[in-house]
């Protein structure tokens, strides 16, 4: 088959790659018809990660069974599926406790397995890991799109409001306009928020967050959007959402966090070892959250998809095949596309 | 009146001030009759605290109502009162959501205000930082000494408790063995925690927090302590409470949270900027805490001082007079003395 490959930083390339098979009863194969890119698979295009070339790359995806282990009974060939960003076992304490991505048997999708940026993959503890999609979507291209994104960025931006502890009526800063931040607004507005403001640097990202629920709009410098907020909400946002992962946007999330709030946070950190533990200290600020259990989420968001009350596919502005999946990383990483989407 | 001064690291005396008066109609004034040394007035004594000379010192403190502001009618001459180590107005938003601690019109003892370790004080918003004790205690020395510990050590370890997270039933890690520790382990044990596990280095203060509840007792290297609790725990403790500030116990305290856990930090923070927080993120471990909200907490541990179900005493294990408050903080420093009760 054909797969994205990694060969060093801003060099993807899709290259024939072994077909995935059964390797153990547990296995599954699932054929992909949909795939997208994650801002984190950035980190290791921009040379940021160690990565070693040859690895595979790609965690969101979505597709039909091709082969399931004999110990597969939760799906069977031709069934339409996703999976989060990491595979589980579904039966160790933390999965059962709806932490899935600490799984004591947790693996993630990519470097040395196969990755959801290829026309196949092999799925391991597919009962734990796979989720059945309940409906016939065989040529449902715009609810394929929007499944595809519960695989990660709409239940990491879930998580975030989570662990943030958006609650009904209350007031939230969502520091971030990428996908997971856009996402994050959208999570929030589905979970009753009140007040919604939305911290990003870009106008047209910003339009999609007000789309989405926001019902503030802030940018500028990081010190200009600290004192918007500030005065925005007289003192600080009770919830902050920290959808980066860098120190300079986790240090905003601080600024704007007021006392006794909770900082929920997402991004993958890159330099925020350091957290501004004085203001933690001074003014009981919580910091919460981290990889987020997708498997947990998905659930709970498709009932909402398929209902037709949640849609996140206005983050995917850009589709390519698999064959120009470069493009889509150089998209992405010139900050041209917001998301893009990979058909098979 | 006389009181104990900070001129410099190791060198607090204790001189003739200003007596304290009335100066806002929002003003008491207290004759001090109970004080104590606080394992932070060790910060400034050993030089680690900008702290200028002159400044006065200490916030454990309780006594009598000596005068009170025409504004004042919450408590009145004659009345035994307590108070938190920092006052607040009780009437803003913080205060009414019961975080004091962040009052808008918060200030702390000491400093260029009275210290706690003196014959009297002046306290600003009397109405909202005075808690008056409801019964006539006036003899009961034993009482008195239970209640001067509510004023931040007892509040402080409940607050460690609070927001680690501990719940009837579960599993805590306690990390440090000093007062605050060991009054973390008996409000882990007051809400009710199944198995509290204690980590600390002496012998001695690792008994009384198996007299205040401990379940478990763990001490060593830091690396030794890590693998006991990792061991007992099969993975770490769900709350884990953070009551020492350095970076060292900290980065213990992350070690031995099991994912989906809290650090729950009650310490004030000297080094611990530099978080743990790859950890955080792949294991969804909290942190949450700070300065604790000892206004909102005394009164409920005041009634199970009170109901005699609670008593944090022994944590005070030498007594000297205010003449002698010196030597207090020697046998504090020295470690001869685990917390020193000072009497006027």
């Amino acid at each position: 088959m054909r797969a994205a490959v990694f060969h060093g930083a801003g060099d993807i390339r899709v290259e024939q790659v072994p077909d995935p098979r059964i390797e153990e009863p547990t296995d599954a194969v699932v054929r992909i018809t949909h795939a997208a890119i994650c801002g984190s698979d950035l980190w290791p295009y921009r040379g940021f990660n160690p990565w070693q070339a040859g690895w595979r790359i790609g965690h969101e995806w979505l597709g039909v069974v091709e082969d399931v282990g004999t110990a597969v009974d939760t799906v069977r060939r031709g069934d339409w599926v996703l999976a989060p960003f990491s595979f589980s076992d579904g039966t160790c304490e933390f999965c059962r406790r709806g932490l899935q991505s600490s799984c004591v048997q947790a693996g993630f999708w990519g470097t040395t397995r196969d990755g959801g940026q290829g026309e196949a993959i092999r799925v391991p503890m597919a009962a734990g890991t796979l989720v059945p999609i309940p409906k016939d979507v065989d040529r449902d291209e715009a609810l394929l799109t929007k499944m595809l994104l519960l695989t990660d960025v709409m239940a990491t931006g879930h998580h975030a409001a989570v662990s943030a502890g958006v609650r009904a009526g209350g007031t939230v800063a969502v520091v971030g306009d990428g996908a997971v931040g856009l996402c994050g607004v959208l999570a929030a507005q589905r979970l009753g928020a009140e007040r919604i403001i939305a911290v990003g640097h870009h106008a047209d990202r910003l339009a999609l967050a007000q789309r989405f629920g926001a019902t503030d709009l802030v940018s500028g410098t990081d010190a200009e959007a600290i004192a918007q907020v500030q005065d925005l909400t007289s003192g600080g946002a009770a919830s902050v959402m920290e959808c980066v992962g860098h120190k300079t946007s986790m240090d905003v999330a601080f600024a704007i966090a007021r006392a006794g709030g909770t900082v929920g946070f997402v991004g993958q950190p890159h330099g925020s070892e350091v957290v501004n533990i004085r203001r933690m200290y001074r003014d009981n600020v919580a910091l919460r959250g981290g990889i987020a259990p997708v498997r947990a989420y998905i659930p709970e968001l498709m009932i909402d998809v398929l209902a037709g009350t949640l849609d996140p596919s206005p983050v995917l502005d850009q589709t390519v095949s698999l064959s120009d999946v470069s493009a889509g990383y150089v998209a992405m990483d010139t900050r041209q596309a917001l998301k893009v989407l990979v058909r098979m």
